[in-house]
């Protein structure tokens, strides 16, 4: 079914299919009594592993210099170094995010939509919990407090497997998390973090819905596209980040000037960064010049379209493999389109169902683009760069998913849980 | 990676591949239209199916009379004859299902939770349509209209393959779908009855995630098992309904007897029909025996545990096998548990997570069982039967989901679509 070798390989098969399982059915138990547990004391859990960071911070770090020196001598390469390295100011990052999840609102057992029915049922949807999420991640080891948190709070047991190169970093963590939860009186098997770096563990875990019922990959492409490929779980994926914005033929200058700034040079290496800009022709002679030289003071290289260089003149040609780019760099690809159908054409075509903007004043054109655009977050005069858990009010996130079912863009408390029917009767049958 | 004989295989490799690519990219096509159809148009669409059906009801009878003619020849069971055949009644149905799809609110660009951030933008939710359907079913011809209306009015295109023994009658159905799509001025691509009996389709199909978005399969339990294994393609799954009462002992014995009447006898062969009845120790010599009584008299037979045989002299000894069952049939199986924990496990452990109901006046109990029983409905002092599209409130319903994620329990119009994000700024950009 597919080339790529797979995950699951391993001589010690046996022990770790052991492994997983004991992992798996440890966690199963536990998340029953997550499901049920009181707003109060999973609050507790959270201020106490906040504790058990702040206190235990010189072992935390201790081993993730360790992790740090072992990274280096196998030649592991200057950025996933700088996102494997942990400071004072991580750690205290990280007990500040538990307190920040402590204080959001519990969504467990939250009750929408009850209503009386003819038949003189009440008929509503109670937020639950999704039982066992597992979160595979790569080198940044505060992703396992921050997703602890969030598992945690929503009522969720979690199976935790970061990178190799960060496992006594996460080893670390994970013991202030576990010693957090009994402190509460929850089980500490609520969260727990694979200890061994084999790889056959993800490959054995992703093919294991009696053990978990949601994946989150957080990584790169390649992780995401292996663990889609072989898992035999439900995955909440993050693909790429194509994001566009489109200046219309009826937007404010100014304002498309500065949104199309923001959007790009806001910060580079962001998901939700404007990777494409495209320019309606009409207003491209009056906003192509001043975004011109923005974009050269903010150091911005431009590949545009034969039409757009017109007016961008030390722009490069634009190939088609710019349309696709998620470049993550100080880099944008520059298009004019005729209008309004060209920009949603051209967006249905190379986009990434991600997050994509429109400038205008026109009422029908921006009504158009909402409802039009296919993507996770669609905006009408605003920066790409808000599509973030923290800007739209989730509090936290622990990913941004492109997928269509379940949870779309920001994933936050909400898109760890699932609604069930309720049904309230006095003696009521079916007649 | 599976035992089982893989869907996909067939000497005409090359034309099944060719043909379900043709299927696909039409069905993407239509989809960006229907996505974004006005809602009179979709009703206009809907009315029309219902006059080319009516209009048509002679030539749909014909070919399904051919249908059932080959069936018998081919020797298919009479309970499947008995789904094949079609009538008068059942063609006017058909129609009467599509207007009343007509007569629901449409949920797709419903917006929900709009409001301002302390950035300034208004952050809120559009409901959207999930893209193309695809809808994989056994004998009932009856399907194809109500599937087709379901789709069509969430805003979907559908790719729907029936039954092979139903192959004409649902191609009969499939051209009166396609005519009133066209008539309404929509793509008659929008709903596309899969024309070939190959059963190389569907292996294709459902590997096909750039041509499908989720795939809803309507069957028994081994056609839905062999599409959950070889898709990759989300599933809207529907496995057992081992539901379950429980007679806590503060319920209303009056109240108890009813609903555990009902709940077994209203109807045999439906999957939210109750098929074990749980009885706290308390009340067990109180309820039993009248149970015994109305059981009886409807003819069910009784299958139960030592303890419940003390009150019904007539039941046969139930065996472990008897908790896992869904006999869709005239037989019960019984069981006396110590308290509500006792069901609550014994639920936990045997049950589908399909529907489940306590029969109790206790609040505090009530309170937790509706908390603690993870299953898509829970209901208090009400018949299980009560879970379904209607009797909730969808107006219609495509299939009950006993998975987790995305939609959960009975499935109407709202399970066919998504929420994105939409973000109103005036100029706003990301500080």
């Amino acid at each position: 079914m597919n080339a790529s070798r797979p995950l699951a390989e391993s001589a010690a098969g046996t022990d770790i299919d052991q492994y997983v399982d004991d992992l798996g059915r440890q966690a199963r138990a536990a998340a029953r009594v997550m499901a049920a547990a009181p707003t109060g004391t999973k609050n507790a859990a959270l201020a106490a592993i906040a504790q058990e960071l702040e206190s235990h911070r010189t072992a935390i770090l201790a081993a993730n210099a360790g992790d740090v020196e072992r990274a280096q001598a196998a030649g592991l390469e200057a950025a996933l170094l700088d996102r494997l390295a942990l400071g004072e100011a991580t750690v205290a990052a990280m007990a500040e995010g538990l307190r920040q999840v402590a204080a959001l609102p519990d969504p467990v057992g939250q009750i929408d939509d009850l209503a009386y029915r003819p038949s003189g049922i009440q008929v509503g949807r109670m937020r639950v919990a999704l039982g066992v999420i597992g979160i595979i991640y790569e080198s940044r080891p505060n992703v396992t407090a921050d997703a602890a948190a969030l598992c945690l709070k929503s009522g969720n047991a979690a199976i935790l497997r970061g990178g190799r190169e960060a496992l006594a970093s996460n080893q670390a963590i994970g013991r202030c998390v576990q010693a957090g939860l009994a402190a509460a009186g929850l089980p500490a098997t609520a969260i727990q973090v694979v200890e061994t770096p084999e790889r056959a563990v993800v490959g054995r875990l992703i093919a294991s819905p009696e053990h978990l019922d949601v994946i989150v990959p957080r990584g790169g492409r390649g992780l995401i596209e292996r663990i889609s490929q072989e898992a035999r779980v439900p995955v909440i994926r993050h693909l790429d980040g194509v994001c566009h914005v489109y200046i219309d033929a009826a937007a404010e200058v100014a304002k498309a000037v500065e949104i199309a700034v923001n959007a790009k040079t806001q910060r580079y290496g962001t998901c939700n960064t404007m990777e494409t800009l495209l320019v309606a022709a009409e207003i491209a002679a009056e906003v192509l010049p001043l975004l011109a030289v923005r974009y050269e003071a903010a150091g911005v290289t431009l590949r545009a379209c034969e039409r757009a260089r017109a007016w961008l003149r030390d722009a490069e040609p634009a190939s088609e493999a710019d349309w696709q780019a998620e470049y993550l760099a100080p880099l944008l690809a520059v298009r004019v389109v005729d209008d309004l159908d060209g920009a949603i054409a051209h967006i249905a075509r190379y986009g990434s169902g991600h997050t994509d903007a429109i400038v205008t004043q026109d009422y029908s054109r921006a009504q158009r683009f909402l409802r039009e655009v296919d993507s996770s977050s669609v905006m009408v005069n605003a920066s790409t760069r808000f599509a973030d858990g923290f800007e739209y009010g989730l509090g936290a996130e622990i990913g941004i998913s492109t997928d269509r079912l379940h949870a779309r863009g920001p994933v936050g408390l909400q898109g760890l849980t699932t609604q069930k029917w309720i049904v309230l009767g006095d003696g009521h049958v079916r007649q």
